[in-house]
């Protein structure tokens, strides 16, 4: 296999996915928007041309089967989501697509056979733009279908059991979706950083070992407001400067978390109907922690929310917060880690092993089946969730490389099927 | 004069012309809307029943004139505002007007006459509200008028000039309203504190030294936004976190200012975009610093934006502020402060001196005359822009009989114009 060229179809693949948007400007693919069929239709097309026999299930995944022809044979699934983010990133889910399309028009090219039968998915939707339905594409393989997002309606008012129906799909057949894991050795995904740990390494891709379990509240702070020029300073009672006070102090504690790595951000913060010459009477910021081990996770969370709790009692202001999410890490099946590190190391590149921040398809699918994750160097400073994302030729066909060889070292320990019915 | 009977009739006065709103909730007055034409209507028939010359110049504001039948005689002016900002108080500049109505009154059935002309001037406008014209209608009385409002336009679009028409009000005469300080004693104004100093010092009365000069910027700090779980803590540069370090440090070095009085407000406060999972990439804040002298006042704001300018270096972000506002404080005329104090004293009461951290048309009117102000204790925690504003019926007339007799101590020095010619 020509490591470069490969790469530089994927690269192309990515791009050419890209001209499909929503909005003219930027990336938005959204649920079945007319964008999302298009990119579906692609990829049908895709698949087709690279020897797959392609489906499209209930739901709208795209799903492309290479057969290994042996009766009893298991299936690897690998894919990934082509949704994206309201002005998104070329990369960001369709990698995990069409590299293991271009690997498997590789392998029906060159005639080699694995002895699984491999099932590129395609999953229709895992941001939740439209629904708020993430992980929409991936849960009903794995039995976690939440069949109320059908109800839900988008911003138009359009439910998504309509819009489904208006794309020829079949809402009442997402619960048939569900895999026997018997069938299944398990799910592989190739997916961009979409961070800037890899690019500040100098190294084109890392082995996840864990999917990070996020927890999140959605914290409000009441002082009491006052004419920013009558309120003497030791009066007052600002909701702003404390709530200031505690978003410092879930850095802080992120910072100085030892051992396992804890992040932490703030990503909402807003004085309630602020003016410039009003002290904030309210203030309400969220809080996202993320580790790749609950533990340390949930202690971060609680000393930050007791240093918010001392900072609103010294001030004299009122410190409310609610959890909003609370998803468990999901550790990677540690044969596949050290199968996929291998694989890596084999082609003369370092194997980091590292977390992931971000939830992916493989979070859902690894709770029924083992799992695994190639994480790709993201350039440009490591942005992603951005049209600014981008990523090397030469670090997609390396990532495809050692994706190659590590469906070679599954192949190598493969147990078939007991003889017997089947599908 | 009945002391507590006057204060009742100042309370029940401001309670009646808060019948008044332009929204049935709360109390919002904004330039020549319907409420605020009721309020003008009303106090044209309080200043006529209590037997002051009653007449409405072009801009709307309604002067009530006592004159003290003596040829020479110079005018004292005293007064304040009836619009209110959305949802304010009811005493709020109303107190100033209605105040010195209930002293005509008296002084108009007692028979009492003053060696100088009395005009009580309600102004139409001074907060701004419809318009953004604070000082309105005080700013021509001192030739201070910006013409340019006239072509502003409010919300629904409607012009102030052509608003003004259709109140029956002449623009072009505004020009014309301007005072010969020659003819004029100066200004005094009876106003509620609008903060907690009074209330918790357990004092009816302050005898205001300066009103505060306000110096505003508008901050931006630019950082780089990210996905919330992968970029770790050490790779940041948060908008959000280097913004709330900086609004500590403006809180901080206003608590720490020594000798005069600094308070420091960030009262808008806001991610752009922000995202409960993205890292901060920009973030928006305000500064509004005022003094009761320029010096501290710029001192203090030069230390804030260094301690920005140095936050922004240390976390790789980028600060930018500008220049909003910038008002110079106007100090008091200092032998009219120790008059009205000593007339404070003379009821029994202390004498607190201290500044006006907000900004009252005698900020204007002291321009270009004399001036003095007394400040009312506000109740319910000192809360004010609020319709939760309060005041003591006890308080209020204390208040007049601390008016009345500053106004008696200015007589004792008053001088006569020079005989000849005049209006």
């Amino acid at each position: 296999m020509e490591t470069l060229s490969i790469g530089q179809e994927i690269i192309a693949a990515c791009e050419q996915l890209g001209r499909h948007s929503d909005d003219p400007d930027g990336l938005t693919v959204a649920y079945l928007s007319p964008a999302h069929r298009a990119v579906a239709a692609e990829l049908q097309e895709a698949m087709a041309a690279a020897g797959l026999t392609v489906t499209v299930d209930a739901l709208g995944n795209v799903l492309g089967r290479l057969a290994c022809g042996r009766t009893g044979a298991r299936t690897l699934i690998t894919g990934s989501h082509f949704d994206t983010v309201r002005n998104g990133g070329r990369f960001d889910g369709r990698l995990g697509i069409v590299l293991p399309i271009a690997l498997a028009r590789h392998l029906t090219e060159t005639g080699e056979r694995l002895p699984f039968d491999l099932e590129v998915i395609a999953f229709a939707e895992e941001e939740g733009l439209r629904y708020a339905s993430t992980f929409l594409g991936s849960s009903p393989l794995v039995g976690q279908f939440d069949a109320s997002v059908l109800e839900r309606s988008d911003a138009s008012g359009v439910r998504m059991r309509d819009a489904m129906k208006d794309a020829g799909l079949d809402p009442d057949g997402i619960a048939g979706l569900r895999r026997d894991p018997e069938r299944l050795l398990g799910y592989y995904e190739v997916h961009i950083e979409q961070g800037p740990v890899l690019l500040q390494a100098g190294e084109a891709l890392g082995v996840v070992t864990s999917i990070a379990g996020g927890v999140r509240h959605s914290c409000r702070v009441i002082g009491t407001a006052g004419h920013a020029g009558t309120v003497p300073m030791p009066l007052r009672h600002d909701a702003g400067t404390a709530a200031a006070e505690m978003v410092l102090a879930l850095e802080t504690r992120c910072r100085a978390a030892e051992g396992v790595a804890v992040v932490g951000t703030a990503g909402r913060f807003e004085v309630v109907r602020g003016a410039t010459n009003v002290i904030p009477g309210e203030c309400r910021f969220t809080i996202d922690l993320r580790a790749a081990e609950n533990g340390p996770r949930d202690r971060s969370l609680a000393d930050v929310l007791q240093a918010c709790r001392e900072i609103a009692a010294r001030r004299g202001v009122g410190f409310e917060s609610e959890l909003t999410m609370n998803v468990p890490a999901t550790p990677c099946t540690p044969a596949w880690v050290d199968a996929l590190a291998a694989a890596v190391t084999a082609l003369g590149l370092p194997a980091r092993r590292m977390p992931s921040g971000a939830g992916h398809d493989a979070m859902m699918m690894g709770r029924a089946m083992p799992m695994a994750m190639l994480f790709v160097r993201c350039g440009n400073g490591g942005v992603s969730h951005s049209p600014q994302e981008t990523m090397s030729a030469a670090d997609a066909g390396q990532a495809a490389a050692a994706t190659l060889g590590f469906w070679r070292s599954l192949g190598r320990s493969v147990r078939d099927l007991p003889a017997g019915p089947r599908e």
